[in-house]
Protein backbone atom coordinates (compact mmCIF):
# COMPACT_ATOMS: atom_id res chain seq x y z
CA UNK A 1 0.00 0.00 0.00
CA UNK A 2 1.16 3.35 -1.25
CA UNK A 3 0.75 5.66 2.43
CA UNK A 4 0.81 9.53 1.87
CA UNK A 5 1.79 12.09 4.33
CA UNK A 6 0.39 15.50 3.57
CA UNK A 7 2.38 18.32 4.81
CA UNK A 8 1.88 22.13 5.24
CA UNK A 9 5.36 23.15 4.85
CA UNK A 10 5.15 27.04 5.17
CA UNK A 11 3.84 28.92 7.87
CA UNK A 12 2.02 25.78 9.41
CA UNK A 13 -0.76 25.39 12.60
CA UNK A 14 -0.99 29.25 12.51
CA UNK A 15 -3.88 28.60 14.97
CA UNK A 16 -0.77 27.64 17.76
CA UNK A 17 0.13 31.56 17.23
CA UNK A 18 -1.14 32.59 21.18
CA UNK A 19 1.22 29.58 22.51
CA UNK A 20 4.14 29.71 19.81
CA UNK A 21 6.15 32.05 17.61
CA UNK A 22 6.19 31.40 13.69
CA UNK A 23 9.60 29.43 13.67
CA UNK A 24 8.90 27.20 17.25
CA UNK A 25 5.33 26.18 15.14
CA UNK A 26 7.52 24.91 12.50
CA UNK A 27 9.81 23.20 14.67
CA UNK A 28 6.77 21.86 16.19
CA UNK A 29 4.31 20.86 13.20
CA UNK A 30 8.23 18.99 12.40
CA UNK A 31 8.08 16.94 15.02
CA UNK A 32 4.88 16.07 14.63
CA UNK A 33 5.26 15.05 11.18
CA UNK A 34 8.23 12.78 12.16
CA UNK A 35 6.13 10.83 14.72
CA UNK A 36 3.72 9.83 11.98
CA UNK A 37 6.37 8.90 9.81
CA UNK A 38 8.07 7.09 12.50
CA UNK A 39 4.35 5.31 13.43
CA UNK A 40 4.30 4.87 9.63
CA UNK A 41 7.52 2.24 8.97
CA UNK A 42 6.83 0.68 12.23
CA UNK A 43 3.44 -0.30 10.84
CA UNK A 44 5.50 -1.89 8.20
CA UNK A 45 5.08 1.20 5.29
CA UNK A 46 7.59 3.36 3.71
CA UNK A 47 5.63 6.94 3.77
CA UNK A 48 5.87 9.35 0.69
CA UNK A 49 5.20 12.91 2.32
CA UNK A 50 3.38 15.11 0.22
CA UNK A 51 4.41 18.64 1.02
CA UNK A 52 3.43 22.43 -0.41
CA UNK A 53 7.25 22.94 -0.58
CA UNK A 54 10.93 20.71 -0.24
CA UNK A 55 11.24 20.17 3.41
CA UNK A 56 14.52 18.61 4.32
CA UNK A 57 13.49 15.67 6.73
CA UNK A 58 14.40 11.81 6.18
CA UNK A 59 11.77 10.32 4.17
CA UNK A 60 10.80 10.34 -0.01
CA UNK A 61 9.51 13.36 -0.50
CA UNK A 62 7.13 14.77 -3.41
CA UNK A 63 6.71 18.77 -3.59
CA UNK A 64 3.42 19.97 -4.81
CA UNK A 65 2.23 23.74 -4.48
CA UNK A 66 -1.28 23.02 -5.27
CA UNK A 67 -4.60 22.59 -2.66
CA UNK A 68 -3.89 19.25 -0.59
CA UNK A 69 -7.51 18.27 -2.38
CA UNK A 70 -6.00 18.47 -6.23
CA UNK A 71 -2.18 17.18 -4.91
CA UNK A 72 -3.90 14.30 -2.94
CA UNK A 73 -6.51 13.13 -6.23
CA UNK A 74 -3.45 13.39 -8.67
CA UNK A 75 -1.38 10.42 -6.77
CA UNK A 76 -4.74 8.91 -6.59
CA UNK A 77 -4.81 8.98 -10.61
CA UNK A 78 -1.73 7.88 -10.91
CA UNK A 79 -1.55 5.12 -8.56
CA UNK A 80 -2.57 1.69 -9.09
CA UNK A 81 -3.94 -0.77 -5.92
CA UNK A 82 -4.92 1.08 -2.50
CA UNK A 83 -3.36 4.35 -1.75
CA UNK A 84 -3.48 5.46 2.72
CA UNK A 85 -3.73 9.39 3.50
CA UNK A 86 -2.43 10.19 6.64
CA UNK A 87 -1.95 14.15 7.87
CA UNK A 88 0.65 14.86 9.08
CA UNK A 89 -0.69 16.73 12.26
CA UNK A 90 -1.42 13.40 13.85
CA UNK A 91 1.07 13.00 16.64
CA UNK A 92 -0.87 10.62 19.09
CA UNK A 93 -0.71 7.68 16.05
CA UNK A 94 0.77 5.09 17.04
CA UNK A 95 1.58 1.63 14.91
CA UNK A 96 -1.07 -0.37 16.37
CA UNK A 97 -3.49 2.59 15.48
CA UNK A 98 -2.38 2.82 11.72
CA UNK A 99 -2.69 -1.16 11.95
CA UNK A 100 -6.25 -1.09 12.06
CA UNK A 101 -6.62 1.59 9.75
CA UNK A 102 -4.71 -0.77 7.55
CA UNK A 103 -5.85 -3.63 8.03
CA UNK A 104 -9.82 -2.45 7.78
CA UNK A 105 -11.90 -3.82 4.89
CA UNK A 106 -13.76 -1.54 2.94
CA UNK A 107 -13.31 0.72 -0.66
CA UNK A 108 -12.84 3.69 1.18
CA UNK A 109 -11.91 3.79 4.90
CA UNK A 110 -12.21 6.82 6.82
CA UNK A 111 -11.24 8.10 10.51
CA UNK A 112 -12.68 10.98 11.16
CA UNK A 113 -11.79 14.10 12.45
CA UNK A 114 -13.12 16.22 15.37
CA UNK A 115 -15.28 18.87 13.74
CA UNK A 116 -16.51 16.52 10.68
CA UNK A 117 -12.96 16.58 9.33
CA UNK A 118 -11.20 14.11 7.65
CA UNK A 119 -7.69 12.88 9.40
CA UNK A 120 -6.87 9.97 7.54
CA UNK A 121 -8.12 7.60 4.47
CA UNK A 122 -7.39 4.25 2.41
CA UNK A 123 -8.57 3.82 -1.10
CA UNK A 124 -9.13 0.83 -2.82
CA UNK A 125 -11.36 2.14 -5.36
CA UNK A 126 -9.78 3.57 -8.19
CA UNK A 127 -12.83 6.15 -9.13
CA UNK A 128 -12.98 7.82 -5.78
CA UNK A 129 -11.46 11.07 -5.60
CA UNK A 130 -11.37 13.64 -2.08
CA UNK A 131 -11.93 16.86 -1.46
CA UNK A 132 -10.67 17.92 1.46
CA UNK A 133 -12.32 21.59 2.01
CA UNK A 134 -15.07 22.11 4.62
CA UNK A 135 -16.91 18.84 6.52
CA UNK A 136 -14.79 16.40 4.02
CA UNK A 137 -16.18 13.72 6.42
CA UNK A 138 -19.90 13.42 5.06
CA UNK A 139 -18.14 14.51 1.52
CA UNK A 140 -16.05 11.77 1.36
CA UNK A 141 -18.70 9.50 2.63
CA UNK A 142 -21.15 10.74 0.01
CA UNK A 143 -18.30 11.01 -2.46
CA UNK A 144 -17.63 6.81 -1.96
CA UNK A 145 -21.74 6.38 -1.94
CA UNK A 146 -21.82 7.79 -5.29
CA UNK A 147 -18.73 5.90 -6.79
CA UNK A 148 -20.59 2.62 -5.34
CA UNK A 149 -17.44 2.41 -2.88
CA UNK A 150 -18.20 0.76 0.61
CA UNK A 151 -17.46 2.69 3.48
CA UNK A 152 -15.80 1.90 7.09
CA UNK A 153 -15.43 3.89 9.20
CA UNK A 154 -12.56 3.77 11.81
CA UNK A 155 -13.26 4.81 15.36
CA UNK A 156 -10.11 6.36 17.19
CA UNK A 157 -9.38 9.46 19.17
CA UNK A 158 -5.94 9.29 18.44
CA UNK A 159 -6.67 9.34 14.34
CA UNK A 160 -9.41 12.14 15.71
CA UNK A 161 -6.78 14.36 17.46
CA UNK A 162 -5.54 16.50 14.89
CA UNK A 163 -3.56 19.71 16.59
CA UNK A 164 -3.99 22.69 15.53
CA UNK A 165 -5.71 24.57 18.67
CA UNK A 166 -4.12 24.90 22.37
CA UNK A 167 -6.88 22.83 23.96
CA UNK A 168 -5.37 19.65 21.78
CA UNK A 169 -1.94 20.32 22.77
CA UNK A 170 -3.41 18.97 26.41
CA UNK A 171 -3.93 15.46 24.06
CA UNK A 172 -0.30 15.72 23.29
CA UNK A 173 0.53 16.07 26.55
CA UNK A 174 -1.50 13.54 28.05
CA UNK A 175 -1.68 10.64 25.56
CA UNK A 176 1.77 10.97 23.24
CA UNK A 177 4.80 9.59 23.75
CA UNK A 178 6.97 10.53 20.61
CA UNK A 179 8.66 13.83 19.60
CA UNK A 180 5.85 16.23 19.93
CA UNK A 181 5.17 15.87 23.35
CA UNK A 182 9.12 15.99 23.92
CA UNK A 183 9.35 19.22 22.18
CA UNK A 184 6.59 20.79 24.08
CA UNK A 185 8.19 19.80 27.12
CA UNK A 186 11.49 21.12 26.26
CA UNK A 187 9.67 24.37 25.62
CA UNK A 188 7.64 24.95 28.55
CA UNK A 189 4.63 23.63 27.77
CA UNK A 190 3.05 21.46 30.67
CA UNK A 191 -0.60 20.86 31.40
CA UNK A 192 -2.41 22.59 34.49
CA UNK A 193 -4.41 20.65 36.53
CA UNK A 194 -6.60 23.19 38.13
CA UNK A 195 -10.04 22.59 39.36
CA UNK A 196 -11.98 20.64 36.80
CA UNK A 197 -10.77 22.02 33.35
CA UNK A 198 -6.99 20.82 32.16
CA UNK A 199 -5.51 23.25 30.09
CA UNK A 200 -2.17 23.67 28.56
CA UNK A 201 0.27 26.10 29.53
CA UNK A 202 3.73 27.63 29.03
CA UNK A 203 5.77 28.01 31.74
CA UNK A 204 8.88 29.99 30.43
CA UNK A 205 11.75 29.79 32.84
CA UNK B 1 -20.79 -7.26 34.73
CA UNK B 2 -22.69 -4.38 36.62
CA UNK B 3 -22.79 -1.52 34.22
CA UNK B 4 -23.21 2.29 36.08
CA UNK B 5 -24.65 5.27 34.23
CA UNK B 6 -24.03 8.54 36.60
CA UNK B 7 -26.04 11.34 35.61
CA UNK B 8 -26.23 14.81 36.91
CA UNK B 9 -29.83 15.32 37.40
CA UNK B 10 -29.96 18.82 38.05
CA UNK B 11 -29.01 21.89 36.29
CA UNK B 12 -27.16 19.59 33.41
CA UNK B 13 -24.62 21.07 30.83
CA UNK B 14 -24.77 24.82 32.10
CA UNK B 15 -21.64 25.25 28.99
CA UNK B 16 -24.57 24.47 26.66
CA UNK B 17 -26.04 27.79 28.09
CA UNK B 18 -25.51 29.50 24.66
CA UNK B 19 -27.07 27.41 22.68
CA UNK B 20 -29.83 25.95 25.18
CA UNK B 21 -32.19 27.19 27.38
CA UNK B 22 -32.50 25.17 31.31
CA UNK B 23 -35.04 23.30 30.39
CA UNK B 24 -34.00 22.12 26.61
CA UNK B 25 -30.58 21.26 28.59
CA UNK B 26 -32.23 19.37 30.59
CA UNK B 27 -34.29 17.64 27.86
CA UNK B 28 -30.87 17.55 25.72
CA UNK B 29 -29.07 15.57 28.78
CA UNK B 30 -32.04 12.92 28.93
CA UNK B 31 -31.68 12.31 25.15
CA UNK B 32 -28.51 11.41 25.48
CA UNK B 33 -28.56 9.18 28.52
CA UNK B 34 -31.38 7.37 26.55
CA UNK B 35 -28.95 6.79 23.97
CA UNK B 36 -26.53 5.43 26.25
CA UNK B 37 -28.98 3.15 27.96
CA UNK B 38 -30.11 1.93 24.62
CA UNK B 39 -26.58 1.10 23.48
CA UNK B 40 -25.82 -1.03 26.91
CA UNK B 41 -28.78 -2.53 26.45
CA UNK B 42 -27.95 -3.88 22.67
CA UNK B 43 -24.60 -5.15 24.07
CA UNK B 44 -26.66 -7.47 26.74
CA UNK B 45 -26.20 -5.61 30.03
CA UNK B 46 -28.89 -4.13 32.23
CA UNK B 47 -28.18 -0.42 33.26
CA UNK B 48 -28.35 1.20 36.46
CA UNK B 49 -28.81 5.17 36.22
CA UNK B 50 -26.44 6.55 39.48
CA UNK B 51 -28.51 9.85 39.45
CA UNK B 52 -27.94 12.69 41.98
CA UNK B 53 -31.56 13.48 42.62
CA UNK B 54 -34.60 11.26 41.11
CA UNK B 55 -35.20 11.00 37.78
CA UNK B 56 -38.39 9.44 35.64
CA UNK B 57 -36.76 7.21 33.39
CA UNK B 58 -37.29 3.55 32.12
CA UNK B 59 -34.48 2.02 33.74
CA UNK B 60 -33.04 1.00 37.47
CA UNK B 61 -32.19 4.29 39.35
CA UNK B 62 -30.06 4.59 42.45
CA UNK B 63 -30.16 8.23 43.91
CA UNK B 64 -26.65 9.87 45.60
CA UNK B 65 -26.57 13.02 45.81
CA UNK B 66 -22.71 12.91 47.02
CA UNK B 67 -20.05 13.94 44.36
CA UNK B 68 -19.65 11.75 41.48
CA UNK B 69 -16.20 10.27 43.30
CA UNK B 70 -17.77 9.13 46.10
CA UNK B 71 -20.99 7.67 44.54
CA UNK B 72 -19.16 5.35 42.79
CA UNK B 73 -16.46 4.28 44.89
CA UNK B 74 -19.42 3.19 47.12
CA UNK B 75 -20.86 1.06 44.23
CA UNK B 76 -17.18 0.07 43.73
CA UNK B 77 -17.31 -1.38 47.45
CA UNK B 78 -20.34 -2.65 47.65
CA UNK B 79 -19.92 -5.13 44.47
CA UNK B 80 -18.15 -8.59 43.84
CA UNK B 81 -17.13 -8.61 40.28
CA UNK B 82 -16.73 -6.05 37.72
CA UNK B 83 -18.13 -2.73 37.51
CA UNK B 84 -18.35 -0.77 34.38
CA UNK B 85 -19.37 2.72 34.26
CA UNK B 86 -20.45 4.98 31.42
CA UNK B 87 -21.14 8.45 31.54
CA UNK B 88 -24.36 9.57 30.53
CA UNK B 89 -23.27 12.71 28.28
CA UNK B 90 -21.86 10.28 25.36
CA UNK B 91 -24.53 9.97 22.58
CA UNK B 92 -22.34 8.43 20.07
CA UNK B 93 -21.43 5.24 21.61
CA UNK B 94 -22.93 2.55 19.88
CA UNK B 95 -23.20 -1.43 20.99
CA UNK B 96 -19.88 -2.18 19.13
CA UNK B 97 -17.66 0.15 21.12
CA UNK B 98 -19.47 -0.89 24.20
CA UNK B 99 -18.73 -4.19 23.41
CA UNK B 100 -15.00 -3.26 22.66
CA UNK B 101 -14.91 -1.46 26.26
CA UNK B 102 -16.33 -4.42 28.11
CA UNK B 103 -14.17 -7.03 26.23
CA UNK B 104 -11.04 -5.56 26.47
CA UNK B 105 -8.41 -7.09 29.18
CA UNK B 106 -6.91 -5.28 31.92
CA UNK B 107 -8.00 -4.97 35.35
CA UNK B 108 -8.56 -1.69 34.92
CA UNK B 109 -9.71 -0.69 31.50
CA UNK B 110 -9.67 3.21 30.59
CA UNK B 111 -11.90 5.17 27.95
CA UNK B 112 -10.25 8.29 27.92
CA UNK B 113 -12.43 11.85 27.44
CA UNK B 114 -11.20 14.52 25.68
CA UNK B 115 -9.45 17.22 28.05
CA UNK B 116 -7.60 14.39 30.41
CA UNK B 117 -10.92 13.16 31.76
CA UNK B 118 -12.53 9.41 32.16
CA UNK B 119 -15.74 8.33 30.29
CA UNK B 120 -16.05 5.26 30.66
CA UNK B 121 -13.91 2.34 33.31
CA UNK B 122 -14.23 -1.38 33.63
CA UNK B 123 -12.92 -1.78 36.92
CA UNK B 124 -11.95 -5.83 37.56
CA UNK B 125 -9.60 -4.96 40.64
CA UNK B 126 -11.93 -4.66 43.86
CA UNK B 127 -9.11 -2.48 45.46
CA UNK B 128 -9.16 0.27 42.46
CA UNK B 129 -11.16 3.38 43.64
CA UNK B 130 -11.75 6.13 41.29
CA UNK B 131 -11.29 10.36 41.44
CA UNK B 132 -13.45 12.25 38.85
CA UNK B 133 -11.94 15.47 39.86
CA UNK B 134 -9.75 16.95 37.39
CA UNK B 135 -7.10 15.25 35.22
CA UNK B 136 -8.65 11.91 35.94
CA UNK B 137 -7.65 10.08 32.95
CA UNK B 138 -4.01 10.32 34.76
CA UNK B 139 -5.50 9.98 37.64
CA UNK B 140 -6.72 6.60 37.16
CA UNK B 141 -3.79 5.50 35.44
CA UNK B 142 -1.93 6.49 38.60
CA UNK B 143 -4.16 4.90 40.93
CA UNK B 144 -4.20 1.27 38.99
CA UNK B 145 -0.45 1.42 39.55
CA UNK B 146 -0.40 1.94 42.88
CA UNK B 147 -2.42 -1.37 43.53
CA UNK B 148 -1.16 -3.29 40.85
CA UNK B 149 -4.02 -3.03 38.66
CA UNK B 150 -3.06 -3.85 34.62
CA UNK B 151 -4.32 -0.97 32.71
CA UNK B 152 -6.19 -0.83 29.40
CA UNK B 153 -6.74 2.11 27.43
CA UNK B 154 -9.74 2.16 24.81
CA UNK B 155 -8.76 4.50 22.27
CA UNK B 156 -12.27 5.38 20.37
CA UNK B 157 -13.45 8.63 19.45
CA UNK B 158 -17.19 7.90 20.09
CA UNK B 159 -16.03 7.40 23.77
CA UNK B 160 -13.89 10.30 24.05
CA UNK B 161 -16.92 12.40 23.27
CA UNK B 162 -18.25 13.95 26.38
CA UNK B 163 -20.84 16.39 25.03
CA UNK B 164 -20.36 19.59 27.10
CA UNK B 165 -19.94 22.40 24.60
CA UNK B 166 -21.36 23.82 21.48
CA UNK B 167 -18.58 22.81 19.22
CA UNK B 168 -19.28 18.95 20.78
CA UNK B 169 -22.11 19.55 19.10
CA UNK B 170 -20.88 19.29 15.43
CA UNK B 171 -19.89 15.61 16.90
CA UNK B 172 -23.27 14.32 17.44
CA UNK B 173 -24.84 16.09 14.52
CA UNK B 174 -22.41 14.45 12.66
CA UNK B 175 -21.71 10.99 14.34
CA UNK B 176 -25.03 10.21 16.19
CA UNK B 177 -27.87 8.57 14.95
CA UNK B 178 -29.74 7.92 18.49
CA UNK B 179 -32.01 10.25 19.94
CA UNK B 180 -30.02 13.38 21.18
CA UNK B 181 -29.15 14.00 17.11
CA UNK B 182 -32.41 13.93 16.34
CA UNK B 183 -33.39 15.82 19.56
CA UNK B 184 -31.11 18.64 18.66
CA UNK B 185 -32.70 18.75 14.71
CA UNK B 186 -36.22 19.40 16.06
CA UNK B 187 -34.92 22.13 17.87
CA UNK B 188 -33.02 23.98 14.80
CA UNK B 189 -29.37 22.87 16.10
CA UNK B 190 -27.68 22.42 12.48
CA UNK B 191 -24.30 21.83 11.42
CA UNK B 192 -22.89 25.37 10.13
CA UNK B 193 -20.81 24.15 6.46
CA UNK B 194 -18.65 27.41 6.04
CA UNK B 195 -15.41 27.94 4.44
CA UNK B 196 -12.75 26.05 6.19
CA UNK B 197 -14.15 25.14 10.06
CA UNK B 198 -17.61 23.51 11.05
CA UNK B 199 -19.85 25.25 13.35
CA UNK B 200 -23.17 24.09 15.04
CA UNK B 201 -25.64 27.08 15.17
CA UNK B 202 -29.68 27.59 15.68
CA UNK B 203 -31.61 28.30 13.51
CA UNK B 204 -35.03 29.15 15.05
CA UNK B 205 -37.90 29.88 12.69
Amino acid sequence: MRVVVPFAAENPKTRLSGVLDAGERAAFARAMLADVLDAVRAAGHTPTVLATAPVDIDARVRVDDRSLTAAVNDLLAETDGAVAVVMADLPLVTPAVLERLFGADGDVVVAPGRGAGTNALVVREPAFRTDFHGASYLDHRAAANAVGAAVTVVDSHRLATDVDERVDLVEVLVHGDGRAPTWLANHGVRIERGNGRVNAVRVDD
